[in-house]
């Protein structure tokens, strides 16, 4: 059965009710093949984005780049079978793509990702969506300056989630009025009610208290619908949600407002469809942005990377902040972000000279990086920074966003246990095996301030998630300021054949010394700075045990696992080595930096000693 | 110059103000040894901690395990001078230890930890006392069932953290009366003001529109602070938050609300004591807890675990809920805890048949975890559960739920490739790299039911983090229900000696298969169940390498960092191998379970091929 209403004939609010049904019939038509997917959770959100795309959305879906585009977020990732409907509906994607979801090679997957050139970022991780969305706002209205608005249509189940409140506060903080929420108040998540089912004043209370413009509607109510979007671009100054009841399932009575129909294509999508009244072909003609506005730039000036005297004690922390202010100078799409902390990890520089293009994003970590993300949708250029301990945070903001395929780069200061009297809790020693588990990054760990400076101007260019870890106290400069530190690099710092030392940041320093006691007792070291561990210089490290007779001795400021020691393992998988890993073993207390080196074993003295006992353990085997 | 009010001559409020300046007098002094910490942090909420101390805190500090104590948790961890001089005003610190405050070897450390007696959680990484604290208050109204309260200080600063708000509703929602949060709203962060500043109505508001109750009071006015506390225990079904203006630095004007003054020790410590009227030496007699109540016990029968059919396909989440629910019915101290996905991670099982004892924590994975710790803290036992990936939600809880000692289980389930048509965003793909991260954790992946039952079993065990990851597909039962799997353990499933394939969980099954289809062809494959990646079987790894001519595959469904192949490169650090490591390497989309093992090259096909190259290698060389 097909029902192909008369477009031409219809009014407004007849369109936008069929085009709600189309979107509904799609959306279980593409689950219906795979037999997987989230048809219910898309009908309840039908006729919310029908109107919208008949009468409010501004985009060109030709021209996805168009910097004048409205954004369109799902922060319900899960409710894809509804975008790629829509997709369908502005004649973007084809019938006969549409039924390729979740189909193995094809773009339209379970829940979207940029392989769609309409999608900004990957959701289905609930909770990331608006955060993000809070990002692309930021941009709009601090970078491009550009009217574009950012819908974002949020589920009730993640609203749960604590980052959904992070973003709500920072909206309304940055008075983001070219935000609008949609919440889609369909009561049943997963496997039951929502803490509030259909109580929608206990979202809107919330969110007028923390600045929102509230609008509560029945989201199946097209004349609501569109007064609530009237009204919501009206506001300014402040962002808006539209809390909207919904049912979800609507339109099918064996799924309307059930329990057990979350994430299951329909039983019967034959009936189901006629129950709707059959399929649509409706195209809906998306208005294009208006007007010939392009996107602001900054004046810049020539970029000059801070250098430093060899010798001279500094943070590499401090480098990171000297070189970050020095990329904002000499490039306009360079924007810094930072969890307020940017005293110490130095973002402070930038925020001062550059407030323009300096976001505070006080401590929410999760917004932290969700506004970083959102401003690379727009092609800035965002560096992030906090303590590294706290990235973990973010953790999942992090993983998401390498599905997302963004381009951030986020500093960590404060590494491991040479932070010294904060204790653990301030104490990175997970960071390193996060982030080299997350696809496609790249991590660095600097330890010196020209390597760091340099570093740090290479991550403005690098694609994907990038991270470096600094260090809190003051190290020598080794390097001279001309040396070059490619991605993917490593530094014989000194030459020798007896024993390899690697080390990276704090304990690279370490191994400096353990190699001059060495020296002092006819011990050759070769000390190896592995400042990029991922890419990491496999061709380096095997050099380097093959010169040494295999002897090689990793020293790191973190836990054993996924850090130096299992990376340089991994580049060097299979070769024969006598291989000592020092690494952090017992969980540390407070002390200083010199007291809990010693104590975890990651000294130049401990370094020293399982130099010598690979070595001498080599002589008397020979 | 050092003052001694005769304590007997005072009336409350007067004891009240002078044990208030003797905190703040004893946070400068013990931060003026190491010279750092955060006196100022600890200043604003000394008068708070005052009243608290003298009149309200039922507190045994003799019997910290007391189950009656109430709990007193500071979600502002930096204030730790306060909190150890609070220990020193109840006579449970000596003058003496207070100035080991940050000492190497100290248990005063920069943070607190439950080093100390009576630190129940670590803190430190702000925004977890409070979704803590929730989960303590839990254990005593739906646990225990102690008339105990908890009693929560927390920073300004902090609630920019989602998670704060996750706690805030989900206590509101659980009727938690026995939670008083104490907002120490002293309007300056790290680096400047808050969001907010001194608008208590901002956070009143937001704590209202959650469902607590909540008062506005001046943190400095001692009757004020008195009146408050009074109102809170009076106040039933929901919890109580305490919103007081303070004053950073109070009582010194070098430091009195000003800014660049957060986590420092005051210049003049001496000049700065004599300000606040000198030392004293108050010792408070804490009330302690009243009565004889015990902490509820439940009814259990006997422990009998599931057991499967060999041959019999059944998805290791399944036997993971089975399990749970096998535990719950014969050991009353297990306690079950979901996100929201109970009918995924079959923890609705448990929660089915054990609802007193199971705890709907909604798409809130921070609150999840900090429930869990939470739990534990009164000697719970916790399983939590939700998808693998969604745990990185929470890494930074589970990082410092290991700082805190805290004896928690997770399940994740969903993970990897093999979960099928949902697409990457559902994917656990770092979930084994951040768990073996974790210090002192326990990380496990059986492949088949009979196993994953033994396993959950002995997790309830187990000291410290350990992480289960379980599978969404069916996979045959390969093992007898008697046998037994040690932690650190690892099986060989199939002897052989041409090749060593090692896999866990999927890709145990597609080893087995490889071995198969290898054995047709005349090679034979020793098979190795790596059911326990951490610890992990070095013995058993060694003795395969060793029988198979040091060829080995390691096959996983995870990125190639931190996982199976870096563990088993970790445990045989130094031998000699011919190594082929099978993992993800490119972002998977949707598809079917076996279309997305076969892309990843993770499959039996490619395991197969791996096996033959690296014996074929061999052959040539040889």
């Amino acid at each position: 059965m097909s029902v192909q209403p008369q477009v031409g004939t219809l009014n407004d609010a007849e369109l936008w009710r069929e085009l709600g049904q189309q979107l509904r019939v799609d959306s279980i038509r593409c689950a219906a093949v795979p037999k997987s997917g989230h048809p219910t959770s898309s009908m309840s959100a039908a006729d919310l984005m029908a109107v919208l795309l008949a009468k409010y959305l501004r985009y060109d879906f030709d021209q996805p780049e168009d910097p004048r585009n409205d954004h369109l977020i799902f922060s319900k990732g899960h409710a894809s079978p509804l975008l790629y409907s829509i997709y369908k509906a502005v004649g973007a994607v084809s019938d006969e793509e549409l039924l390729t979801f979740r189909k193995f090679g094809a773009r339209l997957e379970g829940h979207p990702t940029p392989k769609i050139p309409w999608v900004d970022v990957a959701t289905g991780s609930l909770g990331q969506g608006l955060p993000i969305a809070v990002g692309v706002a930021l941009a709009g209205k601090k970078l491009d300056r550009l009217p574009y608005n950012v819908w974002c249509l949020c589920g009730d189940s993640e609203l749960a989630e604590g980052s959904m409140w992070e973003a709500f506060e920072h909206a309304a903080f940055a008075g983001l009025d070219n935000l609008i929420a949609i919440l889609d108040i369909n009561r049943l998540g997963q496997r039951g009610e929502t803490m509030h089912g259909w109580d929608l004043a206990s979202y809107t209370r919330r969110a007028e208290a923390s600045g929102w413009a509230a609008i509560e509607i029945d989201g199946h109510d097209v004349g609501a619908i569109d007064r609530a979007y009237e009204e919501a671009l009206s506001i300014t100054g402040r962002p808006t949600v539209i809390v909207a009841r919904t049912i979800k399932g609507k339109g099918v009575e064996a799924v309307e407002n059930q329990p057990g129909q979350h994430g299951k294509a329909l039983d019967d999508p034959e009936g189901s469809i006629a129950e709707l009244g059959g399929e649509r072909s409706i195209v809906v003609d998306v208005r294009k942005p208006e007007g010939d506005a392009q996107p602001h730039t900054f004046e810049t000036s020539s970029l000059e990377l801070p250098t430093y005297e060899s010798g001279k004690d500094v943070a590499t922390r401090k480098a990171y902040g000297d070189a970050l202010l020095a990329l904002g100078k000499g490039r306009g799409d360079v924007v810094a972000l930072d969890g307020e902390v940017s005293n110490s990890t130095h973002a402070d520089e930038f925020a001062k000279e550059i407030p323009e293009r300096y976001f505070e994003m006080y401590i929410a970590e999760q917004q932290l990086v969700a506004a970083a993300v959102g401003l690379q949708v727009r092609g800035w250029t965002p560096f992030a920074s906090t303590f590294a301990a706290f990235f973990s945070r973010a953790y999942d903001f992090v993983r998401m966003a390498a599905i997302s395929r963004a381009n951030i780069r986020l500093s960590g200061s404060h590494a491991g246990v040479s932070i010294g009297e904060d204790g653990p809790s301030q104490m990175a020693l997970e960071d390193l095996a996060a982030f080299r588990a997350v696809h496609g990054s790249t991590v660095l760990y600097p330890c010196d301030a020209n390597q760091t400076a340099k570093l740090v101007a290479a991550m403005a260019d690098l694609d994907g998630i990038s991270f470096i870890r600094t260090t809190r106290g003051a190290t020598p400069v080794i390097y001279d300021a001309g040396e070059d530190f490619p991605v993917g690099g490593a530094k014989v710092v000194r030459e020798g054949d007896d024993v390899t030392l690697v080390g990276a940041g704090i304990t690279l320093h370490e191994a400096l010394k353990a190699a001059d006691a060495l020296a002092q007792q006819g011990t050759s070291a070769r000390v190896i700075d592995l400042y990029s561990l991922k890419p990491i210089d496999g061709d380096t490290l095997r050099e380097a045990v093959e010169a040494t007779r295999g002897r090689i001795v990793v020293v790191e400021d973190h836990w054993p696992e996924g850090g130096l020691g299992e990376a340089v393992l991994a580049a060097l998988a299979g070769t024969e080595l006598q291989f000592a890993h020092l690494a952090v073993r017992e969980m540390p207390g407070s002390g200083t930096p010199a007291e809990l080196l010693a104590a975890a074993g990651i000294d130049a003295d401990a370094i020293a000693a399982a130099a010598r006992k690979l070595v001498s353990a080599a002589a008397v085997a020979h």
